[in-house]
């Protein structure tokens, strides 16, 4: 399926990262599964370390890196959310010196977090090329290596433990509910349940505007060019284009899209801090939203995984506070 | 040291509630341990059926009740909070039919969520005497079983399975931090501390104007008669008194009274929305603000077990968005 991405990759990339990392628990909630008339089964990210999944795949690409000994004399990435904390967080776990480009307007409490992990921070002009450039010049300037949020194999192997451990412990899914933003973790679940359990579909969730169904169907990159930010509140899943690698695998494993508005997002991230007791980011207030909407009623009766990818919220500002 | 609740009682109690309950997890937060300056251990009550400890106690008293034989016409209770839902929730796990008396003026919510488990609801005056009076007599005329919040020893043995877990999993903690109203949670875990680990003390947190260190001291009742509600924002820790079995248990087996106020529960449940992504109510927020105040100093470089017992929030008016 994916000669760069095997099982074996997946399953030496858990082993990478067990120990530094949380195996997060799956848990169980029967009012929605009364409500959702589905047996969910919640793979709980928010509670992984730096509160997001991120660290999965930053903490397996230096890993692997360090592994074939080359040592970065610097770390670089692009993000002011959930992957420049993973980054500057794995590099700091490793001891390696760590520069995460972030937008001018980054909230400073988002520039503290990334900074609490010792990384140094860059500002840059707030689109996704002016991130990329400054990034890109950063490390070539000095010596650095680049960690790609999702186009990156080893991100890709670190991102499909999330599935693989959610098959270990649930392995008769019948579908798994998966954000997109780039594609990492959903090529990465994708792979895994593949390998693992063919049966098993996964679906993606995104914002309006992403238009993916499309694109999968056609096979073909229909996104305008530059790269946009989605508008909405989910914003760890505004990336509107998936990457050259991701895209791909997902054209060939990916079962369905489903669009859900940034209002759904908001009720999905109530619905979960109500009745789970869980803080979840509007991403994956998305997952939970496209389980209750009448477009995933074919997956009634049925076990359906369901990805909490992060939980990283401004406490002074939720997203069914700030939604219009 | 108590013979009305001894350690074959809790166990007992633990076998009792098993497939009904949840074991809830023990979490840990390297985060929230560097600030404190403590090992923390967090047993999370908070994700317990109902989002409170209180569906211990609730299920261990009326199972109890079927073991001896007795099948109760009517189970009858006072409490618009989680006692309520508890003893609703139990009542209905069982098939047993169940009244729960709540004050005028109860938010519609919290009516519904009893009502959820198909209990009737009664309103009387909104005051403590006012309260237990409508409970008193409707159990008399309609020979129901009155299940009190925690002055009954079936219920403290179910409170105590939170402590006995925790020291099953911690076996070695120097103190736990529980947060006190009348004093059944914190009695039932004193006692398993005190059976299990005598070298571990229980510490109580209460909200300013409850007096209970005094109290402790004098080994007498100091407080004004009749009972009263303290003005807190933590609806869950708002009765004054302990009540006549539990004093007693906690004059013997109490190490110390730690008083917070409404603004450090506040901010103590937002550090634990933000650091753990937990939804905890600000009865749990006082736990982890003793935690961090420098009246635990002296618990500095310890293993602590911290009790967050329930997560029943109205999530648009969280602690931290309403307390002055």
């Amino acid at each position: 399926m994916c000669e760069e991405v095997t099982l074996g990759m997946i399953k030496a990339a858990a082993t990478r990262i067990q120990g530094q990392l949380h195996r997060t628990p799956v848990m169980t909630c029967s009012a929605l599964n009364r409500i959702s008339n589905k047996q969910l089964y919640f793979k709980c990210e928010n509670l992984q370390k730096t509160g997001s999944f991120k660290a999965r795949g930053a903490l397996n690409t230096l890993k692997t890196l360090l592994e074939t000994g080359v040592k970065p004399e610097l770390v670089v990435t692009h993000s002011s959310g959930n992957h420049g904390q993973a980054v500057a967080w794995a590099s700091d776990a490793l001891n390696l010196p760590c520069t995460v480009v972030v937008p001018e307007g980054t909230p400073k409490v988002k520039c503290q977090a990334i900074q609490g992990y010792n990384a140094e921070l860059v500002f840059c002009t707030p689109t996704p090329t002016g991130r990329k450039e400054t990034a890109d010049r950063i490390a070539k300037e000095r010596n650095g290596v680049l960690v790609h949020p999702y186009d990156n194999y080893n991100v890709i192997a670190g991102q499909a433990t999330i599935g693989f451990e959610l098959l270990q412990e649930v392995p008769d899914l019948d579908y798994i509910i998966v954000p997109i933003s780039g594609g990492g973790m959903t090529s990465g679940i994708s792979l895994a349940a593949h390998y693992m359990n063919p049966e098993c579909q996964v679906v993606a969730v995104e914002p309006e505007g992403k238009n993916l169904q499309n694109c999968i169907d056609a096979k073909e990159r229909l996104w305008d060019n530059p790269p946009q930010f989605l508008n909405t509140i989910a914003e760890g899943i505004k990336t509107q284009q998936l990457g050259q690698l991701t895209f791909p695998i997902l054209c060939n494993l990916l079962e369905k899209v489903i669009t859900v508005s940034d209002k759904e997002m908001a009720d999905g991230c109530k619905i979960i801090a109500e009745r789970m007791k869980l803080v979840v980011e509007a991403a994956s207030g998305a997952a939970i939203a496209a389980a209750l909407s009448n477009q995933c009623e074919f997956m009634n009766g049925k076990k359906v995984g369901i990805i909490l990818c992060g939980g990283n919220l401004d406490m002074d500002a939720l997203p069914w506070q700030i939604v219009n």
